[in-house]
């Protein structure tokens, strides 16, 4: 293991309001998922799993782009087959606790999101870009064909496109992945802070309970045959009833006043 | 049960040269989908699929909007598990009613499509709405997360969107619904009634016996794997090319004339 | 078996560079998909499999289009239901060949491409038009609904646009196939050639071998559920890996030269 760094390091945290903040922190090496950062990541992302006040939960990254995928230095370092399938495990992990995370995860992408940086958006519930943004699946070009970005991509946007993407390398710019849907929002660069502060508080603003039920329901049943998805939101919907932010929402909806929504403890 | 209208009233129904348009009929409550509209809506899905002279089918609502989701006044008095449970297995079967109907299903779109409303557009094969109708799955903002809606929703549009409205309750407009691929068209508030019975009066210029072999396979085969559905399809296209109206149709194709399609008698 | 052709005249065949153009040369017939094209095609798709020395494929048609689907007149010439369960079931086979096909294959579109010539279309991995081309699943207007055709193209685009186009038989242009999804790439028809050309070019500049990888990981994987592909994914990517490019790629990266690709040997 080449882990120069600790985990507190690669990967900052910052919790307000029961937003928590992550921010990969290898600016110099434009926060590429090293061991250390996958490692710190899975942490943190078992720490929230685990916390019932985490809300709602944004990532981003420090210096000049969001993320350049993984560290090819550290991986040719390391020419062995046994290290390659656990380091890919490891990292579809990370991918898919982000999935399975009770609560939503935005990505908030700056620069470059390149590879399993691409994937690492693609894998968020919400992504919101500045519009100089630009996002490419380039392992073709170093003769590393992105597979496991290539996973989540093409739940994201319709095939032609992702293969595309993923034969030519070639970046897209934050307009077209909009479009296509890899992003949920773009906006001005200087406006990049304001806007994913803006969808935060907008989550805030609802039900703590009802959003955990949404994360948690939307995710699985997307995989599931038409009729399994519906046995399972039903039931979800029922016990989503049962809670008491739904009858203090309907409630309020009646009387048409403010709702005030149960607040997690720690 | 508080069935204060009967299901003939909630619910009306019109006839006219195979096709049949289903209208919502409750204008006071916004067209929600109160116990007694579910029940209408299912006997009258249920008596079309019997009958081989319906040959396509359109649901619009009266009033200022299309739909507004369930009721939420008749769902507050009857707080109890089993009662939701019960409520949202019906409308589910209602939403699966549609989409397993044997013949085409239309969504007529004016004013607001919400929640189970929005859903009921997304379960339709078609639909088209007027300009200034508008769409959100809103349950987010009384606490209850619309955990069935997200079913058809998220089969309608790509995820990172389809999650977005689902968190954030807010509504879009109709163009931004056609872009994304909820709605199949849309028109001007003052055509929305001619564009309908156009695309009606287009169905209804097709064999009817094609029409149904292709709403019967088509969705099945949207959740097979490739090499299944295209096992199903195979055998449905051979069945469909013994039809009379397979070689009437072939037959005109190659002399150049108009074809005569069988009418399907009651 | 109405073959008045042999397969080799029905079917053109250019060998470029480690580029396979093929080009359906039925023009007089817009291309239709005879027994005796399906058969030809059936024979090249295989035997491109077998040879490593091809590193990417180009599917286009002589005459005034690309391709009008099936050979209606040959269909109705055999009124036999097992000979139609026979002929779709090939054709599918030639569609489900292009995408288990081991390189990428390209769909070069000008002119019309209706029926199984758009499924043709859907089932390759990328697809560039003529800006004058055109798409249509039009079997509806001969009593056939395009039941297999509609296998690929709900693969490709919306739910409720694929309905629409089967159920309408109406065409879309090329710029609509495009913002649809149906296609990768639309130029000015004199720029067809060139176009397709610089991205087949692009694709020869890759590595073969992570090529390779990439055509036989994309689509299997768009089929499985999340956590299976990141397993199927996994395994892929440390297995390219050990490949004798990715070393020679990403330390030509790391060197910031440019990497020399291991040649496929016949």
């Amino acid at each position: 293991m080449n882990q120069s760094h600790s985990p507190e390091n690669v990967l900052l945290r910052e919790d307000k309001d029961g937003a928590v903040f992550l921010t990969l922190n290898r600016p110099d090496k434009f926060n590429t998922l090293s061991e250390a950062m996958l490692t710190a990541l899975q942490q943190e992302l078992e720490a929230i799993a685990a916390d019932p006040a985490v809300r709602c939960v944004v990532i981003g990254g420090n210096g000049r782009g969001f993320c350049a995928g993984h560290d090819l230095k550290e991986m040719r370092a390391n020419p062995d087959h046994a290290y390659y399938q656990t380091l890919f495990r490891r990292c579809s992990k990370v991918m898919q606790s982000v999935v399975s995370l009770p609560v939503p995860v935005i990505a908030k992408v700056h620069g470059m999101a390149t590879a399993a940086g691409c994937q690492l958006v693609a894998s968020c519930d919400l992504a919101i870009a500045a519009q100089s943004a630009s996002f490419a699946v380039s392992g073709i070009n170093v003769g590393l064909f992105c597979s496991t970005p290539a996973v989540a991509l093409s739940r994201n946007i319709s095939s032609k496109r992702a293969f595309d993407m993923l034969v030519s390398g070639e970046f897209i710019d934050a307009d077209t992945a909009l479009e296509w849907g890899l992003l949920s929002g773009v906006t001005a660069d200087s406006d990049l802070d304001a806007a994913v502060a803006d969808k935060v508080k907008q989550i805030l603003s609802k039900s703590p309970a009802a959003v955990r039920v949404g994360k948690s329901m939307f995710q699985p049943q997307r995989q599931m045959a038409l009729a399994d998805a519906y046995d399972f939101a039903g039931n979800v919907m029922a016990e989503n009833m049962m809670s008491p932010d739904a009858s203090e929402g309907i409630d309020a909806f009646l009387a048409k006043r403010k709702p005030v929504w149960e607040q997690p403890g720690r």
